[in-house]
C-alpha cells in the first residue's frame, strides 16, 4: 500500500506545485434552508473506528462478523453510486486510515466519479485525520502528525476544494482545549462532538449554548485558537426511531396504504416532534441531525430510501414549516455562520466525561499503561526517523529501501492509527491492542532500518535493543567491546545518562567518546525488581553507566566500551567505581546531588522529603506510597462497574501495596560517582527506584507494577501518592496533551454546579506530561514517561495512576473486562518513570517545560560494532531554549516540512515566554534554505489560503485572523507564545 | 394494489393478445461453461418466505428487524443496479407475492431496467408463483390457483420470455408426487429442491442419483408428468465458508496482501476442495452452488463483489481446472440436458422428510388445524367467487364493486399466501398466522360481496354466517322467517344436507323449496359439545335440518323456513318432528339408513362396527377412540422436541382422552327422519358426532377437540384411530394433494433401507383428503374436511392427528411453541368432520373419488330475506361424474379461463376410469363458445407455445412431449385419467 501511496506522493506533487490551487468558497455548494422554516440538515455519515473490537484491517474488509457486523469497504462502495446518482444527497467520510485503503482499490472509473462528487462538495471530507484521535492520553505531536497524515493525503489526492471544514470528534470521551486550539490552527472553522458531561450538556440544552466558541489557548491572541463548537444532540446517531441501517432495528417508512403496518403519518410527528424538541436548545432556526452511527452505510441504500421518504413526507406536511434536507457539518456550520448571531466564549475544557452519576470515564486515561508507553517511545523513534531520513546524505540507499517499502510511512501510518479514541486509550479488544502493537512494532522496525541506513549508509548497522528499560540487550550484554550510539532528536544539545546492560563477572569496562577521551562510568547492579520482571528475557547482571553530555542537536556522538579483566581496567580506567546494593535496615537515608536531597524514612521506607537544594526549596511528604484502588463491580447505588472506560473505586481509600505498611529499602553503596539510587519494595508487584544523577535536575522514580494479584477477586487500579505539606486549597494543575497547563479544582467545574457523586473518579484528569500543585512559594511537579491518569483528591496531595487489573466490565461495548495478562499469562507487569521537581514558584515552569522538552524527545540509543566512534549534528547551531523544533520531514525532493514550536505559556517565564525569532535560512547543516512557504499546521494548505469564517462572541473578542506577518528577513521565524509555525522550505546542500 | 394490477391485466391484455408472442430459445443466453473443466455454475438467489416469523408486508418492508433483519425491498431495490452494471452477472427471483409488491412502487426508469434484465433472462423468474407452496398441507386446487396467479401476473407484465422454466422448492418440508405432475403440466423443464430424508440424500451422493426423472403420475403417459428433478447439494445455502451475505458471518475475501488477515489462497483452497467433493455426488462436469438464502441480497454488493472475487482467484489458480460464473438454475439445467445422459426415474414420493434420525417434519402436517381448515373452507369460498364473478348478468355492477378494490383477487392473493411453506403449514409465529387469516378474512369478506353482488345484484343482499360449524348464526337464530340460499360449485346437481340455527322456543318451522313445495325437515338440540365451544358467540337451542336435492350445477337453489307457533305448525308441516337427544347407560346403540349401520358398544362408548348395508361388507372397529401422543421435550438419545414442525412422541403408546376409559355415550331420539346422530364424550375437551343422514351414502364424524389441557405440563398431539380388523400387511394409502393415491407401507421406504428411529413419527405422511386401508376384499376410507397427517402403525389401524398443543420447541427457527391459545386464551378449540366409507374393494374408489370432490366443494350456504326462493344453475347440462370442472374464472372482457379434469386414477373404476370427452360449446347456461385454445396447466402460455426439454431415462420411457390432439369438434374436450385441461374460452351470450 505505501508503495502505491509514495509514487502518487510523487506524481501529484511533482515540481512542489500542491499548493497552486485554491479553492476560492468551499461553502457555495450549501444549501441554506428556508428563512421562514425550522431547517433540518441531515447529515448521512459513518463513524468508522480505527481498531475496536475489530482490527483496522479487520474492520475494513468486514472480517470477523461474529464480532461486530461492520466492513468499511462496502459503506464507501454502496454509498458512491447513490450520490451518483442523486444531486440532491450527500454524505461525509472522516478517517482517511480507511479511505486511503479503499482508494487503492478503486477503478479509475470510481476514482473519477469520487473526485466529482468531492468537487462538488457532495462527498465531503469532515475531520480529515488519519483517525479521530483521543483526547485524552495523546500528545500534541502525535495528534499533529495522524491529522497531517490525514489531510495531506485528501490534499495532494483531491486538491485545494476537498480540504475538511470542520473537526468531528464524535465519540472521544471528553475533549481537551489543545485539541480545539491544534484545530484552529490547522484552520478548521468549527468542530462538532457528541460526547460531553450529562450536567453540562443539560444545562447547555436549558440556556441554548449547545453552540458557542472555544477558546483553545491562553497565550495565542484570539481568534487564532478560538474555534466554533457545538454539541451534536443525539451524539452521533440519529433520533430515537430513525435509525435506519442494515443493523438498525427501527422501523422502515412504510408507505404503501395497501399495506399492513403503514406508518407514515405516525413516523412523521415522530420526527417534528424529535425536530421541534431539538430545535428548543439551539439559538438558530437550523439544526443538524446525524443520520448515522458505527459503521453505519454498509447498506447504504436503507438509509437513503428511508430519509428520502422522510425528506418527502415530513416537507410535505402541512403542519410541518419545516425543510429537511440532505446537507453536511460544514454546510450546517455555514448557516449558522450567516444566521449573525453572538456566542457566548469557553475556556476551560471538557474532562473529565460523566454520562451519568457514576460513570466517569476516567479509567481509560490510565488503561493499557504499556501500549500508552510504547506509543510515546514510538513517537520519539518516528521523529528520529523523519529527521535522519530528511536530512541524510544517503539519499539513494533510502529511496532503493522505500522501493520495498521502508520509511518512516510504516511508523507513521501506525502512530496514526494508534492515535484512535480506542487505540491509545487502551480501550479496545485485547487482540485489537495486540494488533496495535503489532503494527507499532513493524513500523519500529522499519524506521529503525531507515534510521541505521540514513546515519550509516545501511540498514542492519545499527542494532537497537527495545528492551534497555528492564536491563535487556543481546547486543551488548555478552560482548566484550561495541560502540553506543546516542541520537538527540532536539534542537539543542542534552545531557543525558546512558545505561548499559553487561555482565561484569570477571571484568571492567572503559568507556571512550568519540574524540577518544575516557568517560567517567559507573557498574550499577541489576536491580530485584528487574530480575522479577525481565525473568528468562536476558541474563545481564549490572548496567553500565555513563553521561553522554553535549549530543549534538539533531544529531549523535559515540561512544566505545570495551570490556578488559579487572586488574587492566583498574589500571586504564581508574575512574571506573563499584557500587553495590545493601538493604536497609532503620535509620533514614537520603541521596542527593548538585541539586536535589531525597530523605527516606527508615521506618517506613517511604519518601520523606526532598530538598531542593539548590534554591532551598524543601517539599516535606507525609506519605509517598504505591496504593490500589478496589474496583466496583457495581453497587445498590449504581451497577456501574470500573471497566477499560470507566474508573469506578468501590470505597475512596486506596489499600496499600504492601503487606505489612513497610516499605523495603535498599541502596546503592559503595562508589556512586555518577548515579545514587534507593530501590523501594512495596510487595513483590510493586517497586519503586529513586535514582537522582549527578548533574541532572530531576528526581528519576522508575515504578514497576505487576503482576498485579487477581486471586482475591479484587479489580486493582494502582496509584502513586505523593502528599505533600502544600496547602493547594484543592486546586492543582494538569497539562492539555503536553502543551498549556490549567488548573484543576477539586469538586468543581467552572461552568456548571457539580453535584459530585463520585469523590474519586469525578476528580481524575488527564496527565499527558505533567501535573503539579503549589502555594504562593512553591511547587511540586510530577513528569511522566506516558498520559496517566491524575488527581489532588486532598490538599497538597498529588495522584497518578499507574496501572489496572480489572474484572468487571464498564458495558461500553468493549465486552472484555481489562486484564491484560501479559507475556507470561499471569499478569502484565508495567515499568515507567516519573521526574519530580521541586522548585521556587518563579522557577517552576521554566525547568517543567525543558525537563518535559527532554523526556518527551529523550535521546535514542543504539549500538554497533565499529570501533570509531563519530559525532554529528544536523543544526547549524542550537536553538534557543524556548523553541522546540516539532517536525522536520522531507517531502518531496528538494522540499521538507519543517515546525518550529515556541514552547511556553505567555506567563511562564519572564524571559523565556518573550516572542522569539530563529532565522532559518542555514538552520540545518549543510543545507541553505532558498524558499519557505507557511502552511497551515496539518500541512495542507499555504496558511495564506486559508480564511477562516469570522464569529461574533459574546465577550466582543471578534478579531481578524489574516494576521500577516511582514518579516524584513523572510527566513526570520518570530514565534508568540505557544504558537507552532508550520512551513515547507525548499532547501540546496551548500 | 390490486387497483394497479386490475388495470394493468387491461392494459396487457388488449383485445386477448396476451399469448401472440413466443419465446424460440429461453435458453439461448446460458453459459454451458467449458467441456474440459468443472463448471460451477454459481446462482446468486434470495429464498423470500411469504410470512414467516414476520408478516408478508413486513417482510416486504423490513419491518420488525428485532425479530429477523429481513427486508425484501432492499432485495430487489439493491440487485437491479448490479446487475444493470455487469453483464455478467445474474440474479434469480421467485417469490411474485413480494415481487408484484415491488414492482408496482417502481418508477418507468427502473422497470426499464428490469424489463431488460429479464429479456435478457439475467434477472430470471425461478418457479414464479405467487408463493413457493408448501406440498404436504396443500390442495391441489389452491397450488395450481396460486402458480396461476404469480405467472400469469409474470407472462402479463413481462411477455413470454419471462416464462419460468424451472421449479425451485428449496425450502418446503418433503416433496409431494402431485407437485411434480403439476410443475410439469405447467410446463416447467424442471424442478430443483433442498429438503429430503438425510438416508435418501446419502444415498443419492454415493449412488451419483441426487438428479433423476420423477414421474409425477401413475394415470398420465410419460412424459407428461415427467419431471425432471435435481437435489441441491446444499439445501439452498452456499458452501461452508462462502455466505458473503449483509448477515452472515463468513469471512469476506481479503485480498490486499498489504494488509493483515490477507485469506486469498485459503479461500480458493476451501472452494475447490468444496467444489471437488460436490462434483463427486454429480454426473455431469457442471455443477450447481446456490448463493444465497433466506432474505439475502439486501445488500446484493456484499454478495456480488466477494462472489466477483472468487470467481476471479478460483478461476485464475493454476491447479483450478474449474470454471466458475454466474448462472441460473435454468441454465444449469440446460447444461444438464446438453450433456446427454441416461437418468433414473423415480416414481414415490419424498415424504416424509427427516434431517437425522429423531427428527421426523411430520408434526405440521397437522399443526394449526383451524388455519388449516379455513384455508380449505376458503378455497371453497374462492371458487364460488370465482364462479359467480365469471357467469354473471351483473358486470356493470361487479365493475363499479372492482374499482373499489372489491373482487376475487383479494381472496386470490391471500389463498396464494396462504399456500405458502410457513403458512398453511402451521408453522409461523402466531401473529403471522394471525395475518393469514386476517387476510384470509378480508378476502373472504371481499368475495362475499362479490357473489351477492353477482348472484343478486347488491353487495350485501347475501349475509353469510361463517360459523355455521358452531350453530352459530345471528341472522337467523331468532328471525322468524328467511331464505336459505343453496350455492353449488360442482360441474353437476347434489344432494346436500342443510342445517341452520334457530331458537325453537314456542315454534315450529317450516321449509319450503324454490317451487313452493314443502321440505321435509327436522329440529335437531344443540349438542353439549358445541354449547361448550360456541361459549357467548351464540344462544341458539336447535338447528332445523332438511336436505336440499338437486341443487342445480354451478347453481343455487334456495329455500324459505318460517317459523310458526307449534300449534299452526303442526298442521301445516305434518312432516317436521321433535327429536332430543338422550343418554345411553349400557346395551349397544345402532344407528342406520340406507346404507350404513353404525354399532356402538355400550360399555366402551365406542363404535363398534359400521356395516355396509347396501354390498353387506361389515367392518368391525376392534377400537375407536381419542388418543393422544405425549410429546418429546427431548430425551438422552436426541434433545429433539416436538414443535410446530416436527413431530416426536416421547413414547409410541398414546394415552385416552378419556377420563377412564370410558366414553359417554348420548343419543338424538325421537323422531329423526332425516339425521341420526350418537354424541361421544371422551372427555370434556374431546368429542365426536356420529351422524347418518338419510339418502346419505357415508358415516359422517364430527370430532372437537380443545382446550386441550395443559395444567400437567405435558405436549399433546392428540388422534383419532380407528381400529379395524383388517389384516393389511402394513400397508395403507394416502392422497396426494386431493388427487392420485400413494402407498404407504409400515417402516419401509421404496427406494432405501429404512433404518426407523421414530417407530410414530417416521410413518406418518400427509393427508389432504383421504386414507384408507384394504384387504383383498373390504376398503376402510376415511376423508377429511382439510390436511391432517395420518398413519397406519398397526395392522388394519388408521390414525389421523387432529390437534397439537406444545409445550416445546423444535429448534427449526420458528421460536415459538406451537401453543395455540384461541379465542378464549385458555387453549384452541378445533372442530372437523371425517366422512367414513367401508365398501366392497372394487366400488371403493368410485365412492371415495365423489365424495372427496362433494366435501371439497360442498355448497355453500347464505341467507336473505326474500320470500320468493328461485333457483339457478350456470350450466346447461350436467358433466359426467368423472369430470370436474375445477375452474371458471373470467380473465377479461369475453375471454373466460376454464378447467375440467378427469377426476379418476387410470385403474379406479372400469367405467369411470376411461377418458372421457366433454363437449364445451354449449356448456355455460346461456353463453356460446366461439373460440377455444388450450394452455398450459398455469394458463401462462399456449400450450402449443411451450416445448420441454426432452431427457433420456433409464427405462427408455423416452417419449414425445409434444402430443398434439386433433379433434373432430374443436369444442370436445378429451380428457385422460387425472389430466387437467386448461382452457381460454371466448364466449358470447347466447
Amino acid at each position: 500500500m505505501r508503495l502505491i501511496l509514495i509514487s502518487l506522493l510523487a506524481g501529484l506533487l511533482g515540481a512542489g506545485h500542491a499548493f497552486d490551487k485554491t479553492c476560492p468558497n468551499p461553502y457555495e455548494s450549501c444549501n441554506l434552508g428556508d428563512p421562514t422554516k425550522l431547517n433540518v440538515h441531515l447529515v448521512p455519515h459513518t463513524h468508522d473506528d480505527v481498531g475496536w473490537l475489530k482490527t483496522v484491517d479487520q474492520y475494513f474488509y468486514g472480517a470477523y462478523s461474529n464480532i461486530q457486523q461492520a466492513g468499511v469497504q462496502y459503506i464507501l462502495d454502496t454509498v458512491i453510486p447513490h450520490l451518483d446518482e442523486d444531486p440532491a444527497k450527500r454524505f461525509i467520510y472522516v478517517e482517511i486510515a480507511f479511505f486511503e485503503r479503499w482508494w487503492q482499490e478503486q477503478s479509475e472509473n470510481i476514482k473519477e466519479k469520487v473526485r466529482n462528487l468531492i468537487n462538488q462538495r457532495r462527498l465531503e471530507f469532515i475531520l480529515g485525520g488519519w483517525c479521530m484521535n483521543d483526547e485524552a492520553a495523546t500528545h500534541y505531536n502525535a495528534i499533529i502528525d495522524q491529522m497531517t497524515l490525514g489531510l495531506r493525503f485528501i490534499n495532494e489526492t483531491f486538491g485545494p476544494c476537498a480540504r475538511p471544514l470542520v473537526a468531528w470528534q464524535i465519540d472521544p470521551f471528553g475533549h481537551s482545549r489543545e485539541q480545539a486550539s491544534l484545530f484552529a490552527q490547522m484552520g478548521f472553522d468549527g468542530l462538532f462532538f457528541g460526547r460531553l458531561d450529562f450536567a453540562d450538556k443539560e444545562l447547555r440544552e436549558k440556556e441554548k449554548r449547545m453552540e458557542e466558541i472555544w477558546r483553545g489557548s491562553e497565550s495565542l491572541s484570539p481568534p487564532h485558537a478560538d474555534l466554533f463548537t457545538g454539541v451534536n444532540q443525539n451524539g452521533y446517531g440519529p433520533p430515537k426511531g430513525f435509525c435506519f441501517d442494515a443493523y438498525c432495528t427501527d422501523e422502515p417508512i412504510m408507505d404503501d396504504p395497501n399495506l399492513e403496518d403503514y406508518n407514515v403519518d405516525e413516523k412523521v410527528k415522530y420526527f417534528q416532534d424529535a425536530a421541534r424538541e431539538q430545535s428548543r436548545h439551539f439559538k438558530t432556526n437550523h439544526i443538524m441531525m446525524t443520520m448515522g452511527s458505527d459503521f453505519q452505510y454498509s447498506n447504504a441504500h436503507m438509509w437513503y430510501k428511508n430519509l428520502d421518504k422522510i425528506i418527502k413526507y415530513v416537507n410535505a406536511a402541512k403542519d410541518s414549516n419545516m425543510s429537511l434536507f440532505y446537507s453536511t457539518p460544514s454546510c450546517y456550520l455555514y448557516a449558522l455562520n450567516k444566521a449573525g448571531k453572538n456566542w457566548t466564549v469557553k475556556t476551560d475544557d471538557f474532562f473529565p466525561y460523566a454520562d451519568s452519576p457514576h460513570q466517569y470515564w476516567t479509567g481509560y486515561f490510565t488503561s493499557r499503561p504499556t501500549l500508552k508507553g510504547y506509543v510515546r517511545e514510538s513517537n520519539r523513534l518516528l521523529q528520529v526517523c523523519k529527521q535522519t531520513e530528511a536530512l541524510t546524505a544517503n539519499d539513494a540507499v533510502l529511496k532503493r529501501l522505500e522501493s520495498s517499502g521502508t520509511s518512516s510511512y510504516p511508523l507513521l501510518e501506525a502512530m496514526g492509527v494508534a492515535q484512535h479514541h480506542d487505540a491509545v486509550s487502551g480501550t479496545s479488544k485485547q487482540h485489537v491492542a495486540n494488533d496495535y502493537a503489532k503494527r507499532l512494532y513493524k513500523g519500529r522496525e522499519s524506521c529503525k532500518a531507515v534510521i541505521s541506513t540514513a546515519v550509516k549508509g545501511s540498514s542492519d548497522y545499527l542494532k537497537f535493543c527495545d528492551y534497555l528499560n528492564i536491563t535487556v540487550c543481546n547486543y551488548t550484554q555478552h560482548r566484550s567491546k561495541f560502540t553506543v550510539f546516542v541520537y538527540n532528536p532536539l534542537g539543542r544539545k542534552v545531557n543525558t545518562y546512558v545505561r548499559v546492560p553487561v555482565s561484569d563477572a570477571g571484568g571492567e569496562y572503559t568507556v571512550t567518546d568519540s574524540h577518544g577521551a575516557v568517560v567517567k562510568s559507573q557498574i550499577v547492579p541489576v536491580s530485584m525488581s528487574t530480575i522479577l520482571v525481565r525473568r528468562n528475557k536476558g541474563n545481564a547482571d549490572s548496567e553500565i553507566v555513563f553521561a553522554a553530555e553535549n549530543v549534538p542537536a539533531l544529531g549523535y556522538t559515540e561512544f566505545f566500551v570495551t570490556k578488559t579483566n579487572r586488574g587492566f581496567a583498574s589500571k586504564v580506567n581508574a575512574l571506573q567505581k563499584r557500587s553495590h546494593l545493601k538493604r536497609v535496615e532503620g535509620g533514614d537515608v537520603s541521596i542527593g546531588n548538585e541539586y536535589f536531597k531525597v530523605t527516606f524514612n527508615g521506618k517506613t521506607g517511604q519518601i520523606s522529603s526532598i530538598l531542593n537544594v539548590e534554591s532551598d526549596v524543601a517539599m516535606p511528604m507525609v506519605n509517598q506510597q504505591l496504593l490500589w484502588y478496589n474496583a466496583s463491580m457495581g453497587n445498590k447505588e449504581s451497577a456501574q462497574q470500573s471497566g477499560a472506560y470507566i474508573f469506578r473505586p468501590n470505597t475512596s481509600t486506596p489499600f496499600t501495596c504492601t503487606q505489612n505498611g513497610i516499605v523495603t529499602l535498599t541502596v546503592l553503596e559503595g562508589n556512586t560517582p555518577l548515579v545514587q539510587e534507593v530501590h523501594q519494595k512495596f510487595s513483590d508487584w510493586a517497586w519503586q527506584i529513586v535514582r537522582l544523577y549527578k548533574g541532572m535536575r530531576y528526581v528519576e522514580v522508575e515504578w514497576t507494577i505487576g503482576p498485579i494479584p487477581f486471586k482475591d477477586g479484587f479489580g486493582k487500579e494502582v496509584i502513586t501518592r505523593y502528599d505533600t505539606n502544600l496547602f493547594t486549597n484543592g486546586e492543582f494543575y494538569t497539562d492539555s496533551n503536553g502543551r498549556e497547563i490549567l488548573k484543576r479544582v477539586i469538586d468543581y467545574r467552572p461552568t456548571w454546579k457539580l453535584n459530585q457523586s463520585e469523590p474519586v473518579a469525578g476528580n481524575y484528569y488527564p496527565v499527558n506530561s505533567r501535573m503539579f500543585l503549589n502555594n504562593s512559594k512553591s511547587q511540586f511537579t510530577i513528569l511522566t514517561d506516558r498520559s496517566q491518569g491524575g488527581a489532588s483528591l486532598i490538599n497538597g496531595s498529588l495522584e497518578v495512576m499507574l496501572h489496572r487489573r480489572l474484572f468487571g466490565e464498564d458495558s461500553k461495548g468493549v465486552g472484555e473486562c481489562l486484564n491484560e495478562t501479559g507475556q507470561w499469562d499471569d499478569g502484565l507487569i508495567t515499568r515507567g518513570k516519573h521526574y519530580l521537581l521541586v522548585d521556587k514558584i518563579e522557577d517552576a515552569s521554566k525547568y517543567h517545560r525543558e525537563l518535559a522538552e527532554e523526556i518527551f524527545m529523550d535521546p535514542l540509543i543504539a549500538f554497533h560494532d565499529n570501533d570509531a566512534p563519530s559525532e554529528k549534528s544536523g543544526l547549524s547551531a542550537d536553538l534557543p531554549k524556548n523553541v522546540h523544533l516539532l517536525t522536520v520531514f522531507k517531502i518531496e525532493d528538494g522540499y521538507w516540512l519543517v515546525r518550529l514550536e515556541h514552547q511556553f505559556q505567555k506567563d511562564d517565564d519572564p524571559e523565556l515566554s518573550d516572542p522569539v525569532t530563529v532565522n532559518v535560512k542555514n538552520l540545518f547543516a549543510g543545507y541553505e534554505v532558498v524558499d519557505i512557504e507557511e502552511l497551515s499546521l496539518a500541512a495542507n494548505s499555504l496558511k495564506t489560503d486559508i480564511t477562516r469564517l469570522r464569529w461574533s462572541s459574546a465577550d466582543n473578542s471578534v478579531a481578524d485572523d489574516d494576521r500577516k506577518l511582514h518579516f524584513s528577513d523572510p527566513y526570520d521565524v518570530t514565534l508568540q507564545p505557544m504558537e507552532i509555525k508550520t512551513y515547507r522550505i525548499k532547501m540546496i546542500k551548500s
